[in-house]
């Protein structure tokens, strides 16, 4: 990926990789940009600037959140996973909304921390012995190899109720209204309507022989996209965004939380384990039922360009420029290699 | 235990199931309630009404928050576990410190919900094989031995989000900046600074051959004081008290917390397991350190009734009439049977 790089460039280039389909989408994606190239002293967006600024914020914030202080070992094994060098797309993503609608980076930053803790725990459990059992996460050995498997339950607690507590505690700039909405909906994205949900209903259906498109969605509405949503709707909320600007923000935050999946899916099918710093090819393993087992591996990345397209037009209400992050973002999901 | 009970007779009457040192209690709590005494029209305290009052609407808040619906599995197990008939100490803490500090029973219900969430969550990773793998609680097959451990690890953590959410969206009658306190210490009481910190060092410490008092106290002010401080605290809060009402509660919870294990600790080795719900001697068989090990089962008892004491002093400056559901509920936490 390029150095420098506006919304369109970044899309033609990663879109190059995946070949053969570029001059279509070009047309789809190019109609988004019409004001800001009708704008000629707009700079254009640095994107991978944009994601090295964002991630040193937030990785000094999440340091700074769990100090190593005692019980030494339950601070260690957050510490552990919550700064193992992920690619903090949520909290990006939390902040990229808030700046959009006319907030700070500030006023996000412990939403952006909380939406990240949560992630971090939910791939904890998940990765525990009665769950998944996976040896291997961000390239590392996963949590309960380093420090046992009752650690790992209760530090996935622990930054749990931490991500409500930093968002509690640490929010500045916003009006408590804003943050107790904040707090309901992140709870909401996690638990039995969110998150759980999902990977509830995604470990009874492993080895189900009837799962349909329909049962696959559900899953990944809830067990992906809802803490993606979470993440932009949280940004939107505390950076003041109207109803409107809310709504249309969360139905972004839909597209491109059922795309991250789509495209996590065709990943664990057509990369290494060295290439993705975690397990390949573990749902064919578990006989799950993915996109590409469903759609094709080429449907699949099809799937995934109309989702990007949808998410993308929810956007076109607000200034180019000011958009230039989230958009640059959708498309790192749709195009990403890991 | 009598139907219709104030106070006095309540320590009295429980006093004497103890026996020996009733004269020496009855002089230390009687100038409790010198206020009340020298009120001849204050209506004797029901405690066992009060108790069933409130249980009964905690218990249908409950079930209201946690509907059965789908992904089934998972309400299922969650209302499982948070049906089971507890005791509700915690949630009634909450609504008697609201009351108290002159807020209504509905403010804070919510709260007094998720405390209880909370507690049952705890529970449910407690029990688990990586953990205590305990086989009975309440009476009944832990959850994991009923739903699975994978499913008992999610629902506790459904439970845990769902706490929060409930707070933040079903309060009423308190001021925003309130309710993010609220959640605020809510989440404090439970992660690396509270709850957990109590469960990592207690599991930590089996087998441990030098453990002494301040290590245990440690351990029980974080795995049991913090939740009951919490519930205590964030009743005070919404009922709208005031710093100093706010910092005498938080005093008497932190004393009643710690009464609680103390009388715990007393009870596994003194009860059988049809006596408690759950499994009896556990703590001997795990070679955990107790009060009963370091102390004594004599001596245990006594430091229940002077940190009973220590947590009524906390209530004085309240109208006795007002207090007397608190200190009937630290009357029932020091000399309950199970």
């Amino acid at each position: 990926m390029s150095l420098l790089i506006n919304p369109l460039t970044t899309l033609i280039s990663v879109k190059h990789v995946h070949g053969g389909r570029q001059s279509k989408s070009k047309t789809r994606i190019s109609s988004l940009l019409t004001k800001q190239d009708q704008n000629p002293i707009s700079p254009p967006f640095d994107f991978r600037r944009y994601t090295l600024d964002k991630a040193e914020s937030v990785n000094r914030a999440l340091a700074a959140a769990v100090e190593m202080k005692e019980p030494l070992k339950i601070n260690e094994s957050m510490r552990y996973s919550l700064l193992a060098g992920g690619k903090r797309v949520r909290p990006m993503l939390c902040i990229a909304a808030c700046e959009l609608v006319g907030g700070d980076e500030s006023t996000a930053l412990p939403a952006a921390c909380a939406v990240e803790m949560i992630h971090t725990m939910s791939l904890m459990h998940d990765d525990l012995p009665c769950m998944d059992n996976d040896a291997l996460r961000r390239g590392k050995p996963t949590n309960h190899r380093v420090f046992g498997e009752e650690v790992a339950v209760l530090a996935g607690d622990a930054l749990l109720s931490l991500a409500f507590e930093h968002v509690a505690a640490a929010t500045r700039g916003a009006a408590a209204e804003r943050v107790v909405r904040v707090l309901g909906e992140l709870a909401r994205s996690i638990g039995a309507e969110g998150l759980v949900a999902g990977q509830v209903v995604d470990i009874c259906s492993e080895g189900m022989a009837e799962v349909g498109l329909e049962h696959l969605e559900f899953i990944h509405h809830h067990k992906t996209a809802a803490l993606l949503e979470g993440s932009v709707v949280l940004g939107a909320i505390l950076g003041g965004g109207d109803e409107d600007e809310v709504a249309k923000l969360r139905k972004f935050a839909k597209c491109i939380g059922l795309l991250f999946q789509v495209v996590d899916d065709v990943l664990d099918v057509t990369k290494s384990s060295a290439e993705l710093g975690k397990t390949a090819g573990k749902d064919l393993v578990a006989d799950k039922t993915t996109y590409p087992k469903l759609l094709g591996i080429q449907r699949s990345k099809e799937l995934a360009e109309e989702l990007n397209r949808e998410a993308q037009e929810q956007l076109l209400q607000f200034h180019p420029q000011k958009a230039a992050p989230l958009i640059a973002l959708a498309n790192y999901i749709a195009y990403r290699d890991n």
